[in-house]
């Protein structure tokens, strides 16, 4: 095998990723040109656009149109290689990655494993609750809604109907706000005249909020018209309250308050996602690896953090930056040139984050944005808003086809007020009902 | 409910349609203004086009792009309902089918089952091969192909790693050879990019055919241009041949011939797909039913089959039509029609199968057709056969967003050289291997 023993024998220094999220990815790419071999590892073979994940919950895009295989996107760098594997441990000392196919040598080592959802240990929350992490959670969450009012049409019991069509999203971050908004225009546009059957009153969207306001972290404006948005849009804002627990059927708020609902969705908060093996003392609360300026992993040499797992104080961000896309991505990059830089015996520079802002979409022309430009600080909300969100996501997709493919099913969406992806296929979490006697269906 | 009572009031007569293939679908629509209440119950909550799974098993579309949900076709359908389900019998006597989410009654009853893979009675092979029947199979074959090349970079055994890379394709109908020529495609312009670490003349496609020709049932010209163009390609096709036993690794044909490999793709014959409950006597060898010109069950005033579980023997046609979408399209028009006109009071019409021709398509400008247009046959190979095949499937695709969506896939596909869908979502056959000593591949 001529292929396989090439990389054996490319003499040149190795570096090993472990996680093809924004920062894994970007730091791949950055190492285009240095004088390295580059292996990424990762336990899918895709990329995932995750802003846009919830719109895959929705029935608004195909899955397919925010993965990327990383063969596809990297078949042109020479020096990279992928493998789809699970890491299970590190070794610093031998300086070999443990994986589900094998170990791996490495030179340097850089984690973009990102983060995970965070239940809080709560495990009964864990069980019974869908969070919209991955891919395969997007699916799920789809899956289930759509099955849930398949399943309503057999009933007849007000409250075990009301059970399957509301739904209660804990977290007022973007994911929870836009998934939140997401399903009201389902509920406005599209289901009615789906299950003509069903009357949409009865459709209850709750949003749970442990704080006082949406969106923190964005601007006062932001968060307020976040609120107006979503109330506008029907969704139940419940702010400074917690649930408490939640048994498949019922959420309990810490007021009190019972939500009766099959499907809640956990978009409450995420923690790193760690790698056996390196000392306990880098791994700050959070899960996360503390970093220095260089995205070195405190106590090592050659071992780097980027992205959600990487926690980087500095006076500016005393307590890391945001856990989103823009700082993997400055940080993969700044990295890949560092590692090119030592590589050539040039000295490393420290990363600054430029931070271009936030936004969060609400629905159908309703979006927040706080943008950075040139030091200065604009507020949108609204429509103008809404076509900044969608442009800048678009152009931020990896690849032609995908952009090409998002632009026209959200052209489409707009103008027929429809979103189209809405079949059932793989796991679901409804309830299988049969018909009951005061619903008996189509008996 | 005010919705689903409304249900039982309509007092029309209630078409139960059980399968919205071809057939099914196409019967409810055309009963769009019949003075009946249509249900069409299906377990699956959207049509596939199946013509085209073989694509989706090959990266070339998504799966979004060839189903379409029941509600969002008919949902301006006054008339139709939906109900998601399985159908477990039916009681003739009674009018009622049984199904999984309860008992529903009908006035007429309309088979459209369709059929399932054939495995003749071979256990082993049902657990070993692959089929293209389904979404799930085209999902789960593409998945298997591409975790297959993941895992063989690990490998240096040479056997081992054959065993990964080859493909054994049963069955010389259209789905074989499209599957065949969709793979010796991946295999050129493709895979060659994703896994430079592979030498790809080392990947085998074979096709076993158990008859002399490909493409039985079409012209000699186009079972010839056929085989041709798969040998051109590269495919080994293996003709008079079956496979007598496929343990998973090895599949061992008639000849004593042994074919090494790990994925097996079983497209060598459907069979009916039968309820219970109706009199086995209906049941003809091939378990479809016996039906008149007015696809009416033999021995049931009110129970009709049309499409594949439908076999009506005619002059023209004594061992009834081909088990292909057209048959099922015009037999489920027709039908819609007939039960229109005894509604009103009309007498029904017999069917005649109105034959527009076959084609298959081999890969990039290659297809053979047999046209029948004003009573006249032509036949096309090569390019023009391959427009024509285009032009047919994107035209008859349902919707305009899933048409437009195929013909930019395949027009971005044509011109690039490339298949983008290429990401490992949900299940694979694909074994785990770790790395061997002599592959040792990035250790």
């Amino acid at each position: 095998m001529e292929g396989l023993t090439k990389i054996d024998d490319l003499g040149k220094p190795r570096v090993v990723i472990v996680g093809g999220g924004f920062g894994g990815l970007e730091l791949a790419k950055a190492l285009a040109h240095a004088p390295v071999q580059v292996v990424l590892i990762d336990k899918q073979n895709y990329h995932t656009f995750q802003p846009l994940l919830y719109q895959v919950a929705s029935a608004g895009l195909d899955e397919g149109d925010i993965v990327s295989p990383f063969r596809k996107i990297l078949n042109e760098q020479d020096n990279f290689y992928f493998r789809l594997a699970e890491v299970l441990s590190v070794d610093a000392q031998a300086q070999i990655v443990e994986t589900s196919i094998g170990c791996v040598r490495y030179d340097y080592l850089v984690l973009a494993t990102g983060a995970t959802t965070n239940y809080f240990g709560d495990a009964q929350m864990e069980k019974n609750a869908i969070a919209i992490k991955s891919v395969e959670d997007a699916l799920e969450l789809r899956n289930t809604v759509l099955s849930n009012f398949e399943q309503a049409l057999q009933l007849g019991d007000m409250e075990q109907l009301n059970s399957l069509l509301d739904f209660v999203i804990v977290g007022g971050g973007p994911t929870g706000v836009e998934i939140a908004g997401a399903l009201s225009e389902l509920r406005t546009h599209v289901f009615p005249k789906d299950y003509r059957e069903i009357d949409f009153k009865e459709m209850d969207i709750h949003l749970v909020q442990s704080g006082p306001v949406l969106l923190k972290g964005m601007s006062a404006n932001a968060s307020e018209q976040a609120l107006k948005s979503l109330q506008k849009f029907g969704v139940q804002v419940w702010l400074d309250a917690r649930v408490k627990s939640y048994d498949g059927y019922t959420a309990t708020l810490n007021t009190g308050q019972q939500l009766v609902a099959r499907t809640l969705i956990w978009a409450a908060g995420v923690t790193g996602a760690p790698i056996k093996g390196l000392d306990a003392g880098c791994l700050l609360p959070g899960n996360r690896y503390a970093v220095d300026v260089y995205n070195r992993v405190q106590g090592y040499e050659n071992v780097f953090a980027v992205g959600d797992i990487a926690l980087m104080k500095t006076p500016e961000y005393p307590d890391g930056h945001p856990m989103v896309a823009q700082p993997a991505l400055q940080q993969g990059r700044r990295l890949g040139e560092n590692l090119h830089r030592v590589l050539t015996h040039r000295l490393m520079e420290p990363f600054h984050y430029d931070d271009k802002g936030a936004m969060a979409t609400i629905g159908r022309n309703h979006a927040v944005a706080d943008i950075k430009l040139f030091g200065k600080e604009y507020h949108l909300d609204g429509f103008l808003a809404w076509l900044a969100w969608s442009v800048v996501h678009v152009v931020s997709l990896i690849g032609f086809r995908n952009r090409l493919m998002v632009l026209l099913q959200w052209t489409w969406s707009y103008f027929s007020y429809d979103k189209g992806l809405r079949y059932i296929i793989g796991k679901t979490r409804a309830p299988l009902v049969e018909a009951d006697v005061e619903g008996k269906a189509i008996v």
